[in-house]
C-alpha cells in the first residue's frame, strides 16, 4: 500500500469532473476492512450525474467520487472479521444500511432510509484506489470468477433482486421491456430460474440481435402502435396464449410499461424495475380486472449478491460478454462519454493502481448500438 | 312452489325495464338445488347496466334479468347433492366457473375466462322468482344470521377478497379511500382481520361520518390539492408516521389511485379494488423506489363467501347498517332510482314472492347523502 | 378400434393377477375423452398392491386393474372438448378430484376427499387398452416427447410437486434421502429448478453410480452410524456449510428422515416425500429450535404434469434414462417381478394393442442393483 | 441513579442463587440506552436452570443473573439514539443478534448463531438493577400500558411469533395444546388473529377453567387414550369438521404432538413451539399424506414486540389477568419456588430498587393448580 496512489474521480458539477489524490481511508470499525479496488463499471445513474447533477431529490451539492459498480482486493481486515482475509477478491455490494430500522430488522435492508450508498449524495462512490466497507458487505469471489466480472456483480445483482421481486418460477413465461446493461441481466436470470420463454423487447434491433445471443429465446422490436397492439403482438409471435406469466420493466419507459399491463396474463406479476418519469399514463383497470399484481424493485437485498456470484460461479450467466472493454483510471471521462453516447454495454474502468491497457471488444457492432440514443433512464434500471 | 310467480325483472335496453313472468328453472345437473329467492341487493354495476346498457365490452344486446346480490331458500336438491336441504336459508354466490381450467384448477376461479356471472351479459341475473345454481355456489346461513343479511354477503365478500388481496395482518395501518358500500366493508373486514388504524377517505362528509360510526378509527375528507398533499394530510392527521401499511382504493377515482401511491408506506401494498377510468395518470416511480406491492381485486373467490358468513355470524360485521330499506319486488325500479341518486347505502328488494311493506330505516341522514353525486365507480367495485 | 382389444391386467387378491378382457369404456360426459393406452410403467405401489393386497386402509376388496403410470392416444373426443383432437398423443393424470369441495375449489385438488386415483381401490387402473377421462387430465405431449417418455410424466409430477413443497430456489443446496425413481427424479427436478448443490444419498452404492450420472451433484453412502453423524457427513463432505437449504425424504425410511432433520439448516425446509412407517423416532426439537418448515407431499396437483413435460420437452430432463426396457402387455407379471426384484429403475408395459418385442437396456449393472432389497416404501414416494 | 442499588439474583449451581450487588453498567455504544428494571416475570427456562443448571446444551459453568422477561425506565440514552428519551417505560427484548450474518441480514435475527440472550449461559439476564441495551431492543409503552404489563410482553412475543408461525388467519380454526402461560397467550393471540374457533387442551382441569375465561372457546381435557382418540375427540366436541385449521403444541409433550397431526385437517398448519424431549414417535404419515405444513417456533423475531405491545394497548388481550402477584426483589427466589411448584402463572418480581408490598391475586385457585405438577416444558415454550 506504501506509495500507493488514492486518486479519486470526482464530480464537482454537471460535466465537470477531476482527479484528485486523498488519504487511504481507515478502518473505522473491527468489523470493516480495507479494499484496494481492481476494476468499476459504469452504470446509467453514474452518467446520470455527470449530466445532469442530480437524480430526483439526490442532488450533488459538493464535490463526489463517481462509481458503484466495483470489484477489489482485500488488504486488510478489522479484527472482528472472520469471513475475509488479506488477498481476498471481492465484489463490493456499495449500499449500507443502518441497521437498525424496521425494514432492516424485518429483512428489507434495500428500503432503510438511512441507507448510505455509494456515489449517491452526499456519499462518496468507488471511482478511487482504496475503500472501507463491513466484511460482510464484500463478498469473496470463488476462483473461476475473476475480477473483471466480479464489476459486474452489481448490475446482475440489480437483475437478481427484480426477478426474486416477480417470484419467476420453472417453465413461466418472462417479456422483459428494454435490452440495457439491466435487461439483458434480467433476461438472464430469469432463464436460470428456470423461465422457458423470455421475451426481450426494444427499440433498437442491434440491442434485441445481442440479447439473442445473450439470453433471451425470442425478441421483439417495438412498433410506433399503441401499447395493445405491440402487446397483442408480443403474444402472438413469442406464443404466450393468453398472455405472459410475468412481465418485467427494465426501460422505465412508459410506452413499455403500459405494454406490460397489457401482456401479462390474468393473474400474471409485473415487475416495475427501470426507472423514468414520476407519472405516466397507466392501464390501471387492466391491474384490476386481470388482477395482476405489481412490484417495485429496487436496488438489491439480503441474498441478492451471493447469488449473483453463485450464478456466474456455475456458469449459468456470462457477465463477460456485456463487456466491451478496459480503460486504465486516466481514461475515466472518456469512458462515461462512450456510455453516455451508446457506444457501449459495459465499460470497466481500472483502479488507479492498476496497470492496464485500454482495450475494446469489437464484437458488438457499435455504429448500430450508436443508434440508440441511450435514453437517461435505460440502464439505470432501479439502482439509484 | 304451485302458483308462485316466477316474475323477474329485465332490463330491454339503457332505462327501459319491464316485469316479465316465465317458466320457473329446472335443475340441470344431480349437483344443483333449485332456489326461491327471498332478497336482493343492488349493486353498483347493476345501476351502471340500467343507464348506460353496458359495462366495458360487456353489452346488454338481448333483453336480461338484473340482479346478484341475493339470498334465498332451497326448495329442491339434486341427487348428489350432501350439502344442502331442502328449507336451508342460502346466500348465493352469483358466478359460476368452468372448473377445468387452469385458473379454476389453480384456486382462482374468478379469474375463470369461462365464467357465467349473473347480470353480466349474456347471463341473467337474480331479481327473479327462482334460481337454480351448484349446491357449492349455495351457502348456508347459520340460524343467527337473516335472510336479508344473506343479501348483503355478495357485497361483503367483494371487500372480503380486496382484503385478502392486501394480506392485512394485525397491528397493521389500513387506508381505505371511497366510502361506498364496498369502501364500507373493506374498513370493517380490515378491522376484522386486525387492522389496529382504519383510515375511511371520501369526498363526502355523511360518508364519513357514516363511516366512523360503522368500522374506521379515522376519517379524511379529500381536498382540492394535490395527491401528495391530501396523502400528507393523511399520514398526519392519522398518525401513521412513515406511511400506511396497507393502502386499499375502493372509489376508482383518479385522485384517489394517485394519493394512494403516496400514502401507502415503503414496502407497503396497495390493492386497487374499485372501477373507474381504464387509463389514468399513476406515479409509477413512487410504487417501483418504494418496492410496493399492488394487486388487482377482482369479485371473489375460494373461502371468501365462507368468511363473509363467519364474520356476520361472529358478530364482527354488522352488514345491516348499511341497510336503508326494503321494497317489494314491484317497486325494484323505484329502488334502483333511489340507488342511482345516492340517497341510499344498500335497499334491499324482496323476491316475487316474497310479502313486504316497503320500509326506509331514516338512521342515515338521505339529504346529506344527496350531496354525493353517486359517481357511477363508487359501489360498483370490484365486482364486475 | 374395432377388433381392438381392452385386455385388462387384473389383480384378484394378493400375489394372484389375471388378463380379463372386458367392453371398451364408453365416454361419461361431454368433457371426456377416450383413450387407447400405448405405455405404462410400474409404481412401487402397483407392487405394494401386487404383494400384499393393500396399502393402509386401501384395501382390494374385488378385483382391480393395476397400472396408473401412462401414456396414450386420443381415439375420441366428447363434443365439449377443445383441448385436444383425436389422435393427440397424451399423458394421462390418473386422479379425478370432484371439483366441487373446498380443496377443489381451493386449488389443491390432490387433497380432494373424494378423489378417485387409478389403480387405488375400489378404482380400476390403466393397465388395460383404453381408457376414459376429463380431458383435462390428459396433457397434449409435444412432437419432442415420444410416448414412453409420457409414461414417465406421472413418476416426473411426483417430483414436481415434492420439489414445489419445498419451494426449492435458484442457488440452493438440496439433499435428496434415497435414489429410486422418485428421488432420481426429485433431483433432476431439484437442478432445473436452479438448486446448484444436490446431494443423492441411498444405502446402496450402484444406485448412487447412477445418480452421480444423472442429476446429482454429490452422493453419499449412508453409513450405520447415528443420524446425527450420517448427518455431520453430509454437510461436511457436500460442503454444504451451516446445513442444507433444503432436504427431502424420498425413501420413506426412519434413519433418512432423522438425519434430514439434523442436516436441514437453521430455517431450512424438509419435505417428507417417501411413504414408509406411520410412526417413527423424529427429532423433534430440531424441527423446533432451529424452525424448520416440514411439509408432506401428496401425489401431484395443478400445474404439477404441465411442469413436468415442459422440464421434458426443454431437455432439462431426461426421463429416459430411467427405462430399462419395454415388454410387452402380456409379460405385465414378469415386469412386475423385476421391480420387485430391484433389478430395474423403470420398466415399460405396451398396452394390448401396441406391437413391441421385449428389450432391456443393460446400460444399468443388475447384478448391483439386486444387491437392493426393493423395500417396499422406495419408489413408492408420495403418489398412493 | 445515586445509590441506586444495582443488586442482582444470581444463579451459582443448581439450587444455589445468591444476590450481589455489582457496578451498574454503561453504555458500551452510542445506539445504546441505560435502563433501570421495574418487573421481571419468571420464565419456565429460568425455573429450569434454577434446578437442572442447564437447558440442552446450554449449561451454567458461571455464576450467571437469572431473569428475561422485564420492563423497566430509560434513565441514559447513547449520543446517537433518536428514538428514545430519559423517562421512557420500555419492555425489553432480551435476545440481541449480531446484525451481520445471513439470517440477521435475511429477517430472522432470532436464529442468529451469535444471539447473546439474557440468562443463557454465558450471558446474564435481567434480575438485577441496571440493564444496557440497543434502544432498537427496547420497545417505548403506549401510555395505557403498564410496566407491569410490559413486563409480560416477552411472552406474549413468544406467542405471536408462534401464531404468526402458524399464518393464523380470519375464520380459522386453532386447537393450542397446553395451557400454560405460553399456551394461553397463544390461544389469545390466535383469536386477535381472528380465529372463531380456539380449543384449549389440557391435562389439568383448572387450566382449562382458567383458559376458558381468558381466551378459549371450547377446551378439552386429555384423556388417557390414544392419540388418536383424543384427536378424534376434541374434533367432534369442538365441531372441527374435517379437522382443525392450525395446530399449536405449546406443551413439549409427546402425547400433545401426537394427537396435533391427528387433529389438524388435511392441508393444514402445525407448529411446534413447546420445549420438550428432543426425540419423540412421531406420525411421520399423517404430516405426509395430510400434506400438513409444520413449523418450529423460537423465541421471536422482527415486529414480534411491536405487535405484542399494540394487542395490549388496543385492548385485545389482557396480559394482567396472568399476574397472580408481585413481590419485592429480596423475595425472588420464593417467587421461583412458587412458579416450581405450579401455584401461579405468572409471578413478577420487582426491581431492586422498586418499593412494592408483596401481593397475590387469589382469583386462581392455587390449590387446583398445584395439582398440575408444573412439568418443565410447560411455560418455557419456545423462548430458550
Amino acid at each position: 500500500m506504501e506509495g500507493a496512489s488514492n486518486l479519486s474521480f470526482y464530480l464537482n458539477k454537471p460535466n465537470d469532473v477531476e482527479f484528485k489524490d486523498r488519504p487511504v481511508p481507515t478502518l473505522q470499525s473491527p468489523h470493516e476492512v480495507l479494499v484496494a479496488i481492481n476494476y468499476t463499471g459504469i452504470c446509467g445513474s453514474d452518467v446520470h450525474y455527470w449530466v445532469h447533477g442530480a437524480i430526483g431529490h439526490f442532488v450533488v451539492k459538493e464535490p463526489m467520487v463517481l462509481g458503484h459498480e466495483s470489484a477489489g482486493t482485500v488488504i486488510e481486515v478489522g479484527s472482528e472479521v472472520t469471513t475475509l482475509q488479506k488477498g481476498d477478491r471481492v465484489a463490493l455490494e456499495p449500499g449500507y444500511p443502518c441497521r437498525r430500522c424496521q425494514d432492516c430488522l424485518g429483512g428489507h435492508y434495500n428500503l432503510c432510509p438511512e441507507m448510505r450508498f455509494a456515489a449517491t449524495p452526499p456519499y462518496h462512490g468507488t471511482l478511487t484506489g482504496f475503500w472501507t466497507a463491513p466484511a460482510d458487505f464484500c463478498y469473496k469471489l470463488p476462483d473461476n470468477v475473476s475480477l473483471q466480472e466480479g464489476a459486474l456483480i452489481e448490475p446482475l445483482a440489480v437483475g437478481v433482486h427484480i426477478v426474486k421481486q416477480a417470484r419467476v418460477s420453472p417453465g413461466q413465461s418472462v417479456v422483459v421491456m428494454g435490452a440495457g446493461p439491466v435487461g439483458l441481466l434480467c433476461a438472464a436470470v430469469a432463464r436460470a430460474f428456470g423461465a422457458t420463454k423470455v421475451v426481450q423487447v426494444d427499440i433498437v434491433q442491434a440491442k434485441l440481435d445481442f440479447a439473442k445471443d445473450f439470453a433471451a429465446t425470442h425478441t421483439y422490436l417495438s412498433q410506433r402502435v399503441s401499447a395493445e397492439e405491440n402487446a397483442r403482438n408480443i403474444i402472438e409471435q413469442a406464443g404466450l396464449g393468453a398472455g405472459a406469466d410475468v412481465v418485467i420493466d427494465a426501460s422505465g419507459a412508459e410506452p413499455s410499461i403500459q405494454a406490460s399491463l397489457h401482456v401479462v396474463r390474468v393473474g400474471g406479476t409485473y415487475v416495475q424495475g427501470g426507472m423514468g418519469k414520476n407519472d405516466i399514463t397507466f392501464p390501471i383497470m387492466a391491474l384490476c380486472i386481470k388482477e395482476v399484481t405489481a412490484r417495485g424493485s429496487f436496488r438489491y437485498g439480503s441474498g441478492d449478491y451471493k447469488l449473483a456470484i453463485e450464478l456466474v460461479a456455475a456458469g449459468k450467466i456470462d457477465v463477460k460478454k456485456l463487456v466491451n472493454g478496459v480503460v486504465p483510471f486516466k481514461d475515466a471521462e472518456q469512458a462515461f462519454l462512450k456510455v453516455k453516447e451508446g457506444q457501449v454495454i459495459k465499460i470497466l474502468i481500472a483502479g488507479p493502481n492498476e496497470k492496464v491497457e485500454s482495450t475494446f471488444n469489437t464484437s458488438v457492432d457499435a455504429a448500430k448500438l450508436k443508434e440508440a440514443e441511450a435514453d437517461s433512464q435505460e440502464g439505470g434500471a432501479a439502482c439509484c
